[in-house]
């Protein structure tokens, strides 16, 4: 197999590998230096929702935190993208009676919740989903509550020329180590900005904001507290950021994205970790995250063993068969010294 | 870009291309020779439900057809992966009453209708989907049928050791020019056999059979005429396999299968063609099979203009605004002579 193939996760079934999700990674430290890698660690692609602890961070720097009275659970709602279960949409709507806008002024687009219990709830009550079941409500009321502390009006929040991006961008700039023209946008799932710029700048930004964390810089600490402390408001129950967190326990945040996106960052060892599945599937991305951690012994064979229905999970036919496994099939490399 | 990976369908956010669907294709002729190809053209996987056409010519064949008084309709709906709409479901039920064997004798599990006034009304009347709004239910009838004409008992039909799933692989076996012992067998999403062989194998078997066509055998040419006279069996309405037989009214028979299958017939030009997208994506099919065929010069400028909605997809945002695209960048090769 080609060097740029033999990063990837499989797709089994009988005895043959039927489809196959090739993998971008690239690892790196505070000080910007590449320590692994895998396909194109300059690949330029978007960071999405993986980069909504960046995002989430003015809302602590900028004393939105303090003066509502955020609380952790809230926080990392923000962080999340959430699986519009009741206990989520409760988070969210209390976010939003704090910052005092109405749920009608989430610019979000509604979908069916991702947890079953609230997605099947809303079907017998013969109700639509609403903007607040989007799994980016946390970070728009968020973003919305910034407005409100730094004075600015919260309507049309989501444009790219609101304050509210422009304060964003400048987050994410400045921890991704890029000039503002350098990033590239494009409107995210969710109606807002999100951000193209090369896998290995987003990985910076992760391994500085873990720096950051290590340092007890009180923004990415909270932040990053919030997350470890509340991993179900990250994600769901089910779901591989959550489950991941609670297993690390607080050694690591992780935060996933649309279109085969991963994020992680590692106080400890100062990294942070970016990672593309190239088509974008979803059901490669907890195979392919979890793969890479074990390669660099960031989880041990045992943590592995305990998520294995998240790094190998069955492929069931309509008879409820299983006729086939994803799996992680993950080479790192080092880079060239 | 390398060799490998410059036959692919690109999902476009703005500026910037997210994500990468990679591409494999072998185009082949019926005397077996290579034509062109894109990536691997030996890639092993499985022929999934593109091998319905192959599946389905054992009932004219073997009798059936003629036996039972099978309409084209009902022949198309055997070779078709349908929609599980109320035309589709009435004319798998007409099948399965030819065959004198109830519904409850599908060996294929249930699964939501693709149909979306279907599954509407599946969910307002509060039923569960059945067997037979599986997309395989006229595959499955139609092998009930053949047990019964041949004198098996249908009772396992579904098994490999079965004799209705060894007669399909000996058909399978001898248009892909295979030996039966080297081809790999799993379970397909419904239950049944399905077959792994290299693409170039599959494209041989419907070059062969498009050639037989050609000259007029009575069973593929029957099959063909069923699938190419009521696409709408074959798949249903707003699938590519529909619209694309529509256009061409007749110049070539289509099929898709799960994870990112796609074969091709063409009787005039005595041509196979089979695709896989490597990552088994859904939504890459339709644009790479249409670039295919358009670089192939199969289909027209104009007819690839009709199909664009399938060729150029938008993609959509949860508030309902195009934000990118998915398109194709397909470039096949000549073999070296």
């Amino acid at each position: 197999m080609s060097e740029e193939t033999d990063c990837a996760v499989e797709v089994t079934r009988g005895a043959v590998v039927e489809s196959r999700h090739r993998v971008h990674v690239a690892v790196v430290d505070a000080g910007g230096r590449l320590r692994a890698y895998a396909g194109d660690p300059d690949l330029v692609t978007y960071f999405r929702s993986a980069a909504k602890p960046l995002q989430a961070l003015p809302l602590v720097e900028d004393g939105a935190f303090d003066r509502y009275g955020l609380t952790h659970e809230e926080l990392a709602l923000c962080c999340g993208s959430h699986s519009g279960s009741a206990a989520h949409t409760a988070v969210a709507e209390a976010i939003l009676a704090k910052a005092a806008v109405s749920a009608d002024a989430l610019a979000c687009g509604p979908h069916p919740p991702f947890d079953d219990e609230a997605r099947r709830a809303l079907e017998e009550a013969g109700l639509a989903p609403g903007r607040v079941h989007n799994n980016c409500s946390g970070k728009h009321a968020g973003m919305m509550m910034l407005a409100r502390v730094r004075g600015w009006d919260p309507d049309g929040y989501e444009r790219p020329e609101h304050p509210v991006q422009q304060r964003v961008l400048a987050e994410v700039a400045r921890w991704t180590g890029l000039p503002l023209e350098a990033i590239g946008l494009a409107v995210d799932g969710c109606g807002v900005a999100c951000f193209a710029m090369p896998l290995r700048q987003m990985a910076l930004g992760f391994a500085k904001f873990a720096a950051a964390v290590r340092a007890g810089d009180r923004g990415p600490a909270t932040v990053a507290q919030a997350m470890t402390e509340h991993p179900e408001m990250v994600a769901g129950d089910g779901r591989i950021c959550t489950a991941l967190m609670r297993l690390a326990a607080g050694r690591l945040f992780a935060k996933t994205g649309a279109e085969g996106m991963y994020c992680v960052g590692v106080p400890g060892a100062e990294l942070g970790i970016a990672l593309k599945v190239d088509d974008g599937a979803s059901r490669a991305v907890a195979p392919a995250i979890l793969g890479v951690l074990r390669e660099l012994d960031l989880i041990s064979e045992d943590d592995l063993g305990a998520l294995h229905s998240f790094a190998y999970p069955d492929l069931l036919n309509t008879r409820g068969e299983a006729v086939g496994q994803v799996r992680p099939a993950i080479h790192l490399r080092a880079p060239d010294a």
